[in-house]
């Protein structure tokens, strides 16, 4: 048997106890498959007593995880810690420079230094490993990397966080409001107390950017990205959502364009039949359209301690294995600076539900102010009638330019007997 | 730029062209990805003239593939010719003992001699790739062996033949009868002139063996298959499997089962809600069930000149990054000799469609016959009404044993009032 893979783990939260159990459960199945014995030396977590069922035994235990990733027995520093900035970026980039390995969850970091992570760790002949990072369990990384790699990616589009889909799912299956699922998911654990990373999209956002790099060959642009969250969504959407045939999801959508690539994140409907409305609860789901492969669809589960250490083990047997890449499918140095396009040239269908005061006249005024932006109606419903009260009226267009859709909704909402501001929800075709 | 890879091609129908037109359309773009050119040097076919939309120039014909394997100036052998044994086997063994490297969409050669070809290729340190030979475009075994890796697989089931899942898709969606859909879908090019290899389910059977070693690393044991086609599948059956809320697919199904593996090919009744119910048409779909990953599902084309060139040139890319991995997952010599258990020892639950003189006193023999067989039943349907004639009767069973079924079935055939033999299909959680 050759010599051990060691390897040093910093963070011990939920992810880090699962990838020590996963690692101690199946340490005989992974020497076998690896070729050689994947071995904890060091590890760091902030409290030091704390029972994690896991064994720590024989372990090296460093109370600075800097220090650890510059020290420690071992070839890989896996970093579980979190967060874009402070010691997770310390941890990965001494690691980096004791030439070290780094095996990371950490979407947050390599949204925000991902291209200089990979510049650093490629010039010195090191692997940054990022599995983990999106989707948890589902091997999405490596099959755009790897198994897709003969394919130039046009489309690329995801439920990348469990907890939306989740609440979007319970909103449907029980007709209830955002606020009421929100608060029942923080209660189950299926949402942090503090949710706005996951409710207003910047969590599906760093993994699409990084999917998008990866797909594209692009450098992480972050900054380049729509993006737009679910607080918005309420139950009389998704009603009419099922009536009109769609079902409503966070999607991160990566595609080409005209002179770039639209990166965006943002609550949209896609048709009942399509593959990724079927993705229901905590799954996450991932669409690629490949010149050669044509659809592709991975599903599975998109986050919790079994899943993600299932991707960062997968990491780990790479290295193990000297199986390597480029972090983010081309050499980092070779990555595209591509153009990230405005959301202003966004071209799609959309649906809005407008609340309205129920009397003669008020459609004319909505329908004149379409056609002054020059888009076409596609689907009208006015379902309830209250002469005098206010009803909603719901809108389907035609593909039309999100600036002109915006100017439409302007127009539309100063109109008097328009009572809220216009509801609007972008139609994909999933 | 390092040096190429040099491959030589054998075998150039659709999926050989295909692989030539990509490696040609993304020459630039896999230099890249791979760090070196994949340049074709040799390629091997039966008739030289035909036009295949390929450009040759500068490649070398041979007229024998077995001496292309053995002399072309070629790293690695694409072997594109089909078949168990003959050319196909004698092209792989010839590149191995020649000391290159053999990507194959072979799968009736690797369900014949797949555990003894990784032997011999791992022996001499070569690989010994087949992305390609299962479930085309879809990146399954870098999924299951490298993606996965860290989880004990405990089931896997798919739809491996695009053919038949065309066939039943289309059976559905028209309300025709099989032989009607056959005859169209060969016209259309769905199905062979000769479609028993795919409609028997000699095909999926043949990538249900392979999964099926690499989920559970054990040696190949395509004998130890329980095989059943889409013949006997009547519109009356698809009719009924709706109305009970389920969907007919043709499945592979392998899972550990009490002192061996159950590996199994036949058409098999999955819920309307399973992820696999909504893989329709020709595209392929796994799902698979990992202890640390819970459920992964998989989609995409199962066949065609693009996609299984995407794998064929996936398998290229690994080799020319000198990337690799046991064939099976784990050493070919240690591959496990799993029992396969009989299909008698499957425990599951059953729809029957029984062809009945409608007449008192017939349901009370044919429910006596299953109390005898200690069978119990989920649900009776007898929709139409004609006294003295003959009329559907379906069944539904909760969990039985296969063997208790047919002693069952055997019975309730011998009624005298039950005018056709009995129509089962078993009944997946999907």
């Amino acid at each position: 048997m050759k010599k051990s893979l060691n390897i040093a783990v910093a963070g011990l939260g939920t992810v880090g106890a699962g990838t020590l159990k996963l690692l101690a459960a199946q340490s005989d199945l992974l020497a076998l498959r690896a070729g050689r014995p994947i071995r904890v030396t060091a590890v760091s977590a902030r409290t030091r007593g704390r029972d994690r069922g896991v064994d720590l035994a024989g372990v090296t235990w460093f109370d600075d995880p800097v220090a650890m990733a510059r020290e420690a027995d071992a070839e890989a520093i896996v970093e579980l810690i979190g967060g874009s900035d402070g010691t997770a970026k310390a941890v990965c980039e001494t690691a980096l420079a004791a030439g070290r390995h780094v095996v990371t969850a950490n979407k947050a970091l390599l949204a925000m230094h991902g291209t200089a992570l990979a510049t650093t760790a490629e010039d010195a002949g090191l692997t940054l490993a990022w599995e983990a990072a999106v989707a948890g369990g589902i091997p999405i990384v490596k099959a755009l990397r790897e198994g897709l790699v003969g394919n130039r990616i046009s489309r690329l589009q995801g439920i990348l966080n469990g907890t939306c889909n989740y609440i979007l799912t319970t909103m449907r299956e029980t007709g209830r409001e955002f606020a009421d699922v929100l608060d029942e998911a923080q209660h189950l654990g299926y949402a942090e107390a503090d949710p706005s990373f996951d409710i207003d999209g910047i969590d599906a956002a760093h993994k699409l950017a990084l999917l998008s790099a990866l797909a594209f060959g692009a450098a992480v642009d972050f900054a380049g990205l729509h993006i737009e969250g679910i607080r918005h969504i309420s139950a009389m959407d998704i009603e009419y959502a099922e009536e009109l045939g769609y079902r409503i999801k966070l999607l991160g959508i990566a595609e080409r364009g005209p002179g770039g690539i639209h990166q965006r994140v943002h609550p949209a409907m896609v048709p009942l039949a399509a593959p990724i409305a079927a993705v229901e609860g905590v799954f996450n789901g991932i669409v690629t359209e490949g010149d050669f492969v044509g659809t592709t669809v991975l599903e599975g589960r998109g986050a919790g301690a079994g899943p993600t250490a299932s991707a960062v083990v997968a990491d780990l047997v790479d290295i193990a294995c000297g199986r390597r890449a480029p972090t983010f499918g081309v050499p980092a140095r070779r990555l595209d600076t591509v153009k990230s396009l405005p959301m202003d040239n966004h071209m799609g269908a959309y649906y809005v539900r407008l609340m309205v005061i129920d009397r003669p006249g008020v459609f004319a005024d909505i329908a004149a102010s379409l056609r002054d932006c020059e888009i076409s109606l596609e689907s009208v419903l006015q379902r309830s009638r209250a002469p005098g009260g206010v009803v909603p009226v719901v809108l389907t267009t035609h593909e039309a330019s999100e600036s002109a859709m915006r100017r439409a909704l302007a127009t539309i909402g100063g109109i008097d007997a328009v009572r809220e501001p216009p509801h609007m929800i972008r139609i994909e075709r999933g």
